[in-house]
């Protein structure tokens, strides 16, 4: 894997010259043409063992093509609020949109490196740790971001002869971290810990590419030849990735999506006694000391005139104002549209401490969006795995997740639009959007069922509430999410 | 001040029904209208004693409007990462756009509320805050932000009543925290501190009212009023405040804008060797466990070709690429210019411990926004007030503040012009535009004079480098930040 690169091959001086125009030239034409094209992002990771010239690839590129439209992303260790939130959470929210070029130093690879470059590296957590990165990435690619993946490499006698030079010169010493002298000694197992990580993370949509590092010249043009190959060459297909394995919730298939009309009802006086009850105890454990190691993310799905808006209300009532979100999500944005899909997301993830509730959320993608036709099959078809996926790495951050659908039957529907068109205060709340889903009430349906199907994982629950009588269903919402912060 | 609303009136329900529907119609309607015109943003403080139902006046907002414009964001103590940056970082980020309505909570006000309800206020600092506050609000009315800040007030009798009840209910008792009983002993503290910054902060741009809170009915009819009120009412003009008092740097009356032709010219190898000295230390003073608690801000000005992405690579040379990041400035995005102006360089500021490079900046305003009337002067003219404010609290907040103006003569400018024009991959940095402004030279020198004049303060001076050769001026502008470093 690294033969080539440990013979420290070179080019010359008039070689270089005549490549180095050309590939400037090209690289900026590209670059213009991504803008304008839109048809991807470019996404470059770098790595590679120490002193073989990974700074200075970066710095190359920030010169060589029109830096405004490049970011570089360089991440050490977390800050306390990153750290608070799952560990991709900073690498989304640093995703490239459409027609841009990121840069990512310090990348989601770094604690990989850091099991694979132990003394006795833990094979399995290597092997789950690189088929989280893959299923991220197999998602970037389907997302239309095309990754780069570079690991920069030379020899144990060219890196020792790199840092004895920038030692010997006092004006590149203080560049000679004590790191790097640790390093150095340790070229061997780093080596190691390369070929490990590039066999486990190395995929047809995903590839590594290994550039020499001994010489500047050729570092120069390899780095620009892959990076102009990966913002002009095709787009690599769409990859199918073995899905994170769930545990399901329990079997769902009976749930009842439309409830049968004429349930029970609940009178005012209990209503307003159970509902207090519940909040009460909810209030308590979002104040309690437990609950400033995690956070809790509620998602209300349901058919228009449900109850979500409603249910949201207390719930919210039940929290301090200055510890919880409500995130109303409807159509994309532009920016939005210009990323991948969980995108817009991830940013609003919680601290801890702190309660996010998602007013619709990420099933837009396997609800509206499947049943208006607004993306592909395939699109949507994808996309349970990889909620699935994120939901887990919300629990792994610390999050309680629970998601709700809210279920009302077709006459209730009816009767809620109604009376929202005769309120001159409600009117807002009906748009014709409303009563053209209406008319598609059984693909909402059966699209609703698949969803709670393939999605309802013991990570993070959907539970289905009949909302026929709003106060049943409110009561029921508070229960549940007690009972869930309960035995988390 | 609290006259009315301590005598605690009330709305009987035949009003309050008759009232309640003709304003929620028309809330909704003028919601609908901000959104179509776009004319301003709404922003709403939310304050008062205890028990004076700040938070219900929330909930009725998001009941009684269309939620999915409303983003109510309440702020309690700063997080971790909140604490790096100046007070009023968060606040900044949470501005609404135009169209939109925000509802703040636990606001800017929190540590004046503080101070004033102190035993002993310190009325010299409190005079200081307020002022502080003022000018921000200005600054918002002038950026099309219309205020409206809320106190809700009762009585004390009223106070006493109302969580004397919640506490014997057991439904409502856990909404009672032991802060309110604290608070219920300290009425008279509370209303004073009341009245001091009421008066403080009261301002015919930014007025307060006080809202009778002991009555759901009343409360609710008021609040909506007023939010009525401020979304369809005049936007009010535009405020002259005392804007904030700075410092002077030095006389730069004498400033070398334009560098006399055919200064000297530093060798290559003095040049390398003195850059490497500079950029040793720089990347020593970063690394020091005292820049943990600091940050450094630097801006790059000049006019095109002044040499700005080759002292910027200079600098960051002497960085590790986790520690520092590069904004370049252009042209603002439409969400951008939904916000008022200062709001997408506040996004931007680094951490403890970091480095942000502006390659252009906010000084855009009373630059090419001037030279080319895209503005209307009076923006202009109010800009450099505004931008020592805002330097002035980066320097509170931790920040290193230096601010490079590259200067360079017209020859000069022409030369590189021509050889970028002549050069594949530079000319790209070519645009029409900088023809274009190149024929405005004069506009550019006197914008820059007038500039480096008014906003040349000790906390954040600027540096005059003579540019036309890149040398000397590189070595010049990293001895300028290694010195400003080592005194700060």
């Amino acid at each position: 894997m690294f033969e080539r690169a440990e013979r420290d091959p070179s080019m010359d001086e008039r070689e270089y010259e005549r490549r180095e125009l050309v590939l400037r030239t090209e690289l900026l034409q590209q670059q213009y043409e991504l803008l304008k094209q839109r048809d991807r992002a470019v996404l470059i990771v770098v790595a590679g063992v120490d002193g073989a010239g990974k700074g200075s690839a970066i710095n190359l590129l920030n010169e060589w093509m029109d830096p405004r439209h490049i970011r570089t992303l360089a991440f050490g260790e977390p800050s306390v609020d990153e750290a608070q939130r799952p560990a991709m959470w900073r690498y989304w929210n640093a995703l490239p949109a459409l027609g841009q070029t990121g840069i990512v130093f310090g990348s989601w690879y770094a604690p990989l490196f850091k099991e694979a470059a132990r003394k006795k590296p833990d094979m399995d957590r290597i092997a789950a740790m690189a088929a989280e990165i893959l299923r991220f990435e197999a998602m970037l690619a389907s997302e239309r971001v095309r990754m780069l993946k570079l690991w920069y490499h030379l020899s144990r006698d060219a890196q020792v002869a790199r840092i004895d030079a920038q030692l010997a010169d006092p004006a590149t010493a203080w560049r000679v971290s004590e790191a790097d002298l640790k390093v150095r000694k340790k070229f061997g197992r780093l080596r190691a810990a390369g070929e490990i990580v590039l066999g486990a993370t190395d995929a047809a949509y995903t590839p590594w590419q290994v550039v020499p590092g001994a010489d500047a010249r050729l570092r120069a043009v390899e780095t620009a030849s892959a990076v102009l190959q990966a913002m002009r060459g095709p787009l690599p297909r769409a990859p199918r990735r073995p899905p994170l394995q769930v545990v399901r919730h329990g079997d769902r298939s009976g749930a009842m999506l439309e409830p049968a009309p004429g349930g029970g009802k609940l009178d005012e006086v209990d209503y307003e006694r159970q509902l207090a009850g519940w909040q009460a105890r909810l209030a308590e454990q979002v104040r309690a000391k437990r609950f400033r190691k995690r956070s809790l993310v509620l998602v209300f799905e349901g058919v228009d005139a449900a109850g979500k808006g409603g249910a949201i209300r207390r719930v919210s009532h039940a929290l301090d104002v200055r510890n919880f979100d409500i995130v109303p999500i409807s159509a994309p944005s532009d920016d939005e549209l210009a990323h991948p899909y969980l995108w817009r997301f991830w940013r609003h993830l919680p601290l801890h401490g702190r309660v996010c509730i998602f007013d619709r959320s990420w099933y837009g993608r396997v609800l509206v969006e499947r049943v208006e036709s607004l993306i592909p099959p395939a699109t949507w078809r994808r996309a349970y795995d990889e909620i699935n996926d994120f939901e887990d790495q919300l629990r792994r951050g610390g999050a309680v997740v629970l998601k709700f659908w809210l279920s009302v039957s077709r006459e209730e529907q009816l009767r809620r639009f109604k009376e929202r068109r005769d309120s001159p205060f409600k009117s807002f709340k009906l748009t014709p959007d409303d009563w053209r889903n209406r008319r598609k009430w059984d693909d909402y349906m059966s699209a609703a069922r698949e969803m709670i199907a393939r999605t309802d994982t013991a990570h993070a629950p959907w539970i289905v509430v009949a909302d026929d009588d709003k106060r049943t269903a409110r009561v029921k919402v508070l229960e549940h999410i007690v009972k869930a912060m309960d035995e988390a």
